[in-house]
């Protein structure tokens, strides 16, 4: 179905458009931000690539469109950036808000395949197929050709299996800090556990990046950028675990993956005391 | 009293600190954040210029220094941030978290003169006088000399009154959509009736800015950068006043004051009709 715009903002030149719609996915109401760079306005004949940005746990899609830093870079290359919700919102599931990161807020990308779930919790349905889908029907300079998919934590995890599931349908694939392993961790495994329920393992590797490189063709390049900050409490917690993914790549001789570990160094002066603070 | 630095975030080459301390004005724990350009960091025998961003009703220190972007030029300027919060917390007053726009995220920059506030809303001198001297005795890489103040909404209020009390403090001011007339709107007027009582009117035009634009001396330039979205729903709805303001200007003969009216066009197409959306 059509998508109301709630709102448009100007925005780096371009505009930030509120938009809302139904999704047969979700069987909800869907609320998402779609950021138009400057050129998609001044010159709607040229189509513009686009790049769907998966927020994490607990966000909804206006947590990166505010403070995630995008969109003037998206501006100047002349890029849309999609930020859809996490999960639909208003289920009337019992207990769908309960947790922060299981139900509303956490619906990690997936189509759920238990009985309490399974009618509305579809992300990945929404995200792969629905939400692009009428995307591209009702905005026509947005290019169906050119689309990339990154995301954040849960939205890493999502992009980097959405991407791994349909590798010909993303031109590219990136991820700051994603869910990497969730198989093998706590947050993966009660998602998953709820989704799919504790026994369907054989689902749960579908979902789970680290696993789908091992059945990723041999040999066969993976061109994915990856970023973890190595103070991140989650990824000292283990929930992230990008070493498993790279290593499942290298197990596999994949080449193309690039894992950036950026380490947060507090600069000291030459007597080693830090001087700009008494 | 001295920062505690609870967090220290790599940012845009720079660092952002997360800072409390115990405050003497408010007789409170306050939090706020201050940016280090990578300059500060990296060499800090040259002092850098320090610009204070109060932020407006509701927020905290966080709101901008996470969303309001900016950082990225700060750090390419060599110029540090601080962003206050907008009140005491907690100073256990009946009824200081009630309202939205009063008390607590409301401290409008004032001192209060009315029993139930005058202990802790001293916001002006937390301001003007306290925070900034504590923060050249921690953080020796700030030049006391070189401070620039900013704000938004309330906090532009707090901008251009804090400036125009004390013009030889400051080097420069400038604000985001400021409440410029502050007597003259239900915001100002619910403020400064519960914070001076509804009969101290002459306190009342001691922080308003367009009242201190009448006492500025005739002909002598005061140099002030506004900017206003005209399609601000708090402008159309008479909260800012900033036409009170620049009236009070020409009136005196005060050149220098500009103020920006940024329009928000939808742009259409050669035929009228918004292309890029069927």
């Amino acid at each position: 179905m059509g998508f109301e715009i709630k709102a448009k903002i100007a925005n780096f030149g371009g505009q930030l458009l509120k938009l809302e719609h139904q999704s047969t996915s979700t069987k909800t109401k869907m609320a998402l931000n779609l950021f138009l760079p400057p050129i998609a306005i001044f010159h709607p004949s040229n189509k513009v690539p686009v790049l769907i940005f998966l927020s994490g746990l607990t966000c909804t899609g206006d947590n990166c469109a505010e403070k995630g830093f995008l969109q003037p870079h998206a501006a100047k290359h002349g890029i849309a950036v999609v930020y859809p919700d996490t999960s639909p919102r208003g289920a009337k599931i019992n207990g769908e808000d309960d947790d922060w990161d299981f139900g509303s807020g956490a619906g990690f990308y997936v189509d759920a395949t238990t009985e309490k779930w399974r009618n509305n919790y579809n992300m990945y349905t929404y995200i792969n197929e629905e939400l692009p889908s009428e995307l591209f029907k009702q905005f026509e300079v947005l290019d169906s050709g050119r689309v990339g998919i990154t995301g954040h934590s849960m939205g890493g995890h999502g992009a980097l299996t959405i991407f791994l599931k349909n590798p010909d349908k993303y031109l590219s694939v990136s991820a700051f800090a994603p869910i990497s392993n969730p198989i093998n961790c706590p947050w993966g495994q009660k998602a998953f556990g709820g989704y799919f329920g504790e026994e369907n393992k054989e689902k749960w590797a579908e979902h789970d990046a680290t696993e789908l490189v091992k059945v990723w063709e041999k040999n066969k390049t993976l061109e994915a950028l990856i970023d973890v900050g190595t103070s991140d409490n989650f990824y000292k917690q283990g929930q992230l675990l990008p070493e498993n993914f790279e290593k499942a790549a290298e197990d596999k001789r994949i080449e193309g993956i690039q894992v950036r570990y950026q380490e947060v160094s507090i600069p000291t002066s030459p007597s080693g005391t830090v001087r700009w603070v008494r």
